[in-house]
């Protein structure tokens, strides 16, 4: 997955061309070869745009095809470690190659009945997911009529393919593939932003189990020197945010009950666009709070 | 525990009055003894100022015997059902005979440090605490000086005299020996109390352990039909109350993301003060919240 | 306006009964002539049903009669005094008959546009109204088709009736023709109700002009101990409430700005059914504030 | 007011460099001759550190000086034209030169008072005041001793100098010299930055008058292209921001009261510190709001 930039690809010859872009869309070059005839590129989207024409134009056999070239998710070959060096580093990425024993039997069982159903693994762009994401999609997707379900495989592939090509190719501009994920804590007791309180994120699955993803301390300007989550899809999922209130607003010295009223403030959400701004502030006094989704 | 009317207090003789409040304190009728010659009571604020005043103005020594003459909290004697039938409630009400073997040593650990340092057991208004808030107290009190105890042990014996005589005499007034925790659910998307919000309450413990301490459901008017606490001291402790946002939203058909921004909404806080009302309402649209405590 | 009881209604003769309700429906004695066969009725909105069931059976003809029945809003007959005791109350009650020579020429110029369309008096429940909304609906019932016209007179017609038999007849139940308006401040900086705050209620006229409703001081529990507005309907229109916020903050000690950030705090909000219970509360720090409708 | 470059102050010899800088300090060049034995200034922050310890050090006699060398806050030279450069910009810009007559006669009666109980001119940094606060300023100082009164003066001369200073010369760094007012609009009903709100800002005087500011319309992420007040310190004063929010939810289609509960809000506070950054956001639905100093 070495970088290469747009205007190398657009003064390379064919086989370079289509060497760099091969496995944008998973074991198939044809897809960068009919993008070569398109060039010069002057920017990435416009390099996207083609790629994506170029599968939405494949005859619904050659569409099935580039469906099966994707591995099962969390399957043997990923167990094997058979993969593309892009969907080996998708997967480890989310986790699936920790699965338990038994998660990995529902996903067998999952992935069993998706191709007896549909005659194709199930593909899905795993970075936009979380496990409990990824499950839900599943069984609503079992429910698909077959045509649907081939142009929601193909739907995922390019966006799989969107974020691969991000990776790759060094442009002017950015494809649309990234969301965020931040916050800032302001103190209306006293008026101003709130330094030096602690935030944690975690993602919250299914049964109760949650799963640490950063951890933070607010700077002079009441947020965190970096986002929660940046430069990559924010999982659909659920989410919670911790403010450690309490030690705050001891350190700073107001009046607190004791037990302080609030302590470790808990904030639930759940993310429905991977691609979004999720701006969650947090408005505190040691009696009251207030959060919304900003921007 | 029959309950008598002030009324039937004051025109009891002596031996009558001193039964029915022998144990008010625990064992140790000479309180009610040094009372009854203050009748009569217009209230029953007046009779427990007689028999407080009574304990304050005991001798060092019969401060002693008064402390001594209650049992370890959870201790033998409860695991024996050695205990007068206030006591015996008080601890059940409690749990505290519900303990788990590993707990129950904890407790009889620190009774046994407790007794050691200051020669009298431990003795605390378990109505006011929670399992968390007892082991703190207990933690607390054992830094105190001998002293200090002293008056601290009888400040909590009081606060127990004041709940039994509560529960056992009638009157036109009421000792203020009870909190409330309530909340209401206002819909500020729609401008009007949200109805059919589910809401529960659970007591947090230290080690994320959870007690459900109560359902319910929002009537028209967003609150509760009763509070979810009432008619007994809110214990010290941590809770957290749960909203069913994202139902509620879905039932009334507020456009909402997929999976909504807020499903669940945990609110969690402190109770400091058995003896307050604590209102802790929640201001929701399907994008944002607001909680405080109010009144 | 002599009350007289449900009771007494039902046990009176036809004369009595007549005369007792000759003027809830304006100079039309025979609505209530029409209501006598329905004796005797259980509550007083048993008697309205009754009533209101007799006028919207009325014939075409009969309905205009009753409309023609009142006397101009503002016009002449009340300038000369020339009103049933019901009207001349309920004209004065809204300050029309105070109205400087330039307003009372906008209602004659808009009383005549309305004669010459619809060949009836303009009729308005005055009470459910400011200035600002009567002018807006004269506006807009001015575009209505004749036959509309006549239905939204006879509607007005019927609350006026309704205001007016509240007012006449003690009953065990109550007719719902009064609104109420009230308030609360609660300070989440110091996590309780703020009292001793100055709260001001003014209408906003259209022209920038105010009128003075109310003055109050917050009690302990942060609310006024009466209602703004109660026990009758909260007009239509727009209105302001003030809250003395700086003078609070400085009165307990809190740290503030000087100038302080906040001082007086005012909130803007209109009113649409005069029926409805308008809660306009206040969350309150020195640096931030909310409000609400609230119930 | 020609700008000139810090290196070239550096470089200049010593009658340049008075030259440029011999009004920073009102016809005083002697401050920055005293300035000029300390190049070169590798800052503004340094230059401005070297003048303004020269006015410190300055003999009682010479701070007297310094102090008279100012005009009198629009007073009869001000009405005459006979000002520096620098202060009729001042002056003008805030507005006192377009004063009422009455208004004029109000300022000629404090100048006088003031120069009679201290023999020097009032001096005040009208950029950081509206026409209120520095009537405020005039009351509290008339009640300073003449020791302080002389600091209060310099001190305020000192601040005319920044911003004098800041205005004339480039450099690589700035002083703090200057405040913002930002504003943003985030519609919690929608969950998403409320776009293309009319937001204005007026300035309130202390007698119900009002001074228009700024208008702006919000852009896609709620906020105002430009901050409402920057690149100048914000006056201290009393502001209103008026929030066209009925207008916003009636072209977004959100179900809205007949007239809707809220139409222009109102956000009234003040400004205490004119080199602070005053953000006062609004988060709003058709019910309810919420603003607070943000940052």
């Amino acid at each position: 997955m070495a970088r290469v930039s747009l205007e190398e690809l657009n003064s390379a010859g064919e086989p370079a061309f289509v060497a760099a872009l091969a496995d944008i869309f998973e074991r198939t070059p044809a897809i960068a070869q009919s993008a070569f005839g398109k060039r010069p590129f002057s920017t990435i989207n416009a390099l996207y745009g083609a790629m994506s024409d170029a599968v939405r134009t494949l005859s619904a056999e050659k569409k099935l095809d580039l469906i099966r070239a994707h591995p099962d998710l969390a399957g043997k070959a990923a167990r094997a470690g058979d993969l593309t060096a892009h969907s080996k580093a998708e997967q480890a990425g989310f986790g699936l190659s920790r699965l338990s024993d038994r998660q990995f039997e529902t996903f067998e069982r999952l992935n069993g009945a998706y191709h007896n159903q549909f005659g194709f693994p199930f593909v899905i762009c795993v970075r936009r997911h979380t496990q409990s994401s990824i499950l839900s999609q599943f069984e609503r997707r079992l429910r698909n009529q077959q045509t649907d379900e081939v142009e929601t495989a193909i739907a995922e592939i390019c966006r799989i393919a969107a974020l691969r090509l991000d990776e790759t190719v060094e442009a002017p501009d950015r494809l649309k593939v990234h969301g965020q994920l931040s916050t800032h804590v302001l103190d209306t007791f006293s008026g101003r932003p709130a330094a030096g309180v602690a935030v944690s994120l975690v993602e919250l699955s299914g049964e109760g189990q949650e799963q640490p993803l950063a951890r933070a301390v607010t700077n002079k300007a009441g947020r965190t020197d970096r986002a929660l989550v940046a430069d990559r899809p924010v999982p659909i999922g659920r989410y919670e945010l911790r403010f450690d209130v309490a030690e705050y607003y001891s350190r700073i010295g107001a009046p607190l009950a004791d037990p302080p009223f609030l302590d470790v403030v808990p904030i639930r959400f759940s993310v429905a666009e991977p691609e979004g701004h999720y701006h969650v502030p947090l408005l505190i006094t040691p009696w009251s709070y207030s959060t919304y989704r900003g921007s």
